[in-house]
C-alpha cells in the first residue's frame, strides 16, 4: 500500500511539488506545488468501530484481508466523509459484521500518533445473536470474557479497549476513556 | 483555499486521476489512477483545542485569519501526524494564545458532517492569568459566563461547547459530551 505521506505530484496541476515549509506562517514542511501554490496536507485518519454486546458476549471478526488476515478484531474501519464517528462505527460494523444491534455511548477514544491514526469505539447491544459477515471479514464470533483469544487479536486498540470494558463492565459503570498507544 | 476533494492528479505517479469506484471491494467513487493504481482517499479531520479556565473565566481568541477574522473561538486547529489529541489541543493553544495551563479531560467530540470534521475540546486549566497570543490571533480575553460574546463567537462549535462547559459547571460536575451539529 502506497504510504499516504508519499506525494511527489500536486492533486490540483500535476506539477511536481517541492517538500518545505509553506510561507503562510506554518512551522512544518509540507508538499508544496510552485505552480499552484496548493498545500498538500496529510493529516491523522480516524478509525471507527464498535464493542457489540450480546447478553455476557462480545463479538469480534476474523479479518479476511490484510493487514493482520485471519486474526480477530473488533468491527472497525476509516470514518468517512458526510458521517458521524457514531455513524461510521455502525456503517463499518454492519459491513463487516452484519448485525441488528442499537447503538449506545462512546468508550474508547484512542491516540494512535506511530500510524497518524485515532481509533474510537462505541458500545453497541445486539438485538439478535446473528452476524452476516462481509466479504473483509472470514468469521464473526461471539465470545465470553473467558474465551477471547487475547493471543490472536489484530490490533492493540482492539485489545486494549476490551481490557477496559471488562473492567468496567466488573465495576458495574462503564465510562468515556480517552489515552494513548504507542 | 482548494476544496481537499479535487484531485486531478495522482499524488505518486502524476497521471490524471480517474474518479470511479476502486475494484478493491469499496463501495464509494474515489479518485484512482489508472497508471500506478494508487487510490487518492479524503476522509474526515480533527480539529483539536481546549477550554483554558482561570478562575470562573474561559479565555477566548479574536481570530487574525480567515475564515471569521474577528470573531472569536476556543483556541483550536487541525490535528497533524505524530500527536496525540491531547497534545495537539495544548499545541493549538500554545500557537494561538500562548498560555502557562494544565490539561484535563476530554471534554466535547463534536461531528460535523457537513464539513467532514471531527472537533475534539479538552479542559484546560490556566495557572497564570497571562496570555501571549500568536500571530493568528489579534486578542486573547478571560470571559466570566455573563460576558461571552455569544453573538461574536467564530464557530457553532465553539458556542455549543461553551453552552455544554456552562451547564455542566453549574451542575457541579463534567461530562464527555459526543454528539454532532448540522
Ligand atoms: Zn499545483
Ligand atoms: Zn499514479
Amino acid at each position: 500500500m502506497t504510504p499516504r505521506s508519499l506525494i511527489n505530484f500536486c492533486r490540483v496541476c500535476g506539477h511536481a511539488v517541492e517538500h518545505r515549509v509553506p510561507d503562510d506562517g506554518d512551522t512544518r514542511v509540507r508538499a508544496v506545488c510552485p505552480a499552484c501554490h496548493t498545500v498538500q496536507y496529510v493529516n491523522p485518519l480516524n478509525v471507527v468501530g464498535t464493542i457489540p454486546v450480546w447478553q455476557d458476549q462480545v463479538l469480534l471478526c476474523r479479518r479476511n484481508i490484510e493487514p493482520r488476515m485471519g486474526k480477530w478484531t473488533l468491527p472497525a474501519g476509516f470514518m468517512e466523509l458526510d458521517e458521524t464517528t457514531a455513524q461510521g462505527a455502525a456503517r463499518e460494523t454492519d459491513e463487516e459484521a452484519g448485525l441488528q444491534l442499537e447503538m449506545g455511548p462512546l468508550f474508547s477514544i484512542i491516540s494512535v500518533p506511530r500510524v497518524g491514526q485515532v481509533h474510537l469505539f462505541y458500545r453497541a447491544t445486539m438485538t439478535s445473536p446473528e452476524a452476516h459477515p462481509g466479504p473483509e471479514t472470514q468469521e464473526a464470533r461471539l465470545f465470553a470474557e473467558a474465551e477471547i483469544p487475547w493471543e490472536e487479536l489484530a490490533f492493540h486498540t482492539t485489545r486494549v479497549t476490551l481490557e477496559r470494558f471488562f473492567a468496567d463492565r466488573q465495576q458495574g459503570r462503564f465510562g468515556i476513556h480517552d489515552f494513548s498507544i504507542d
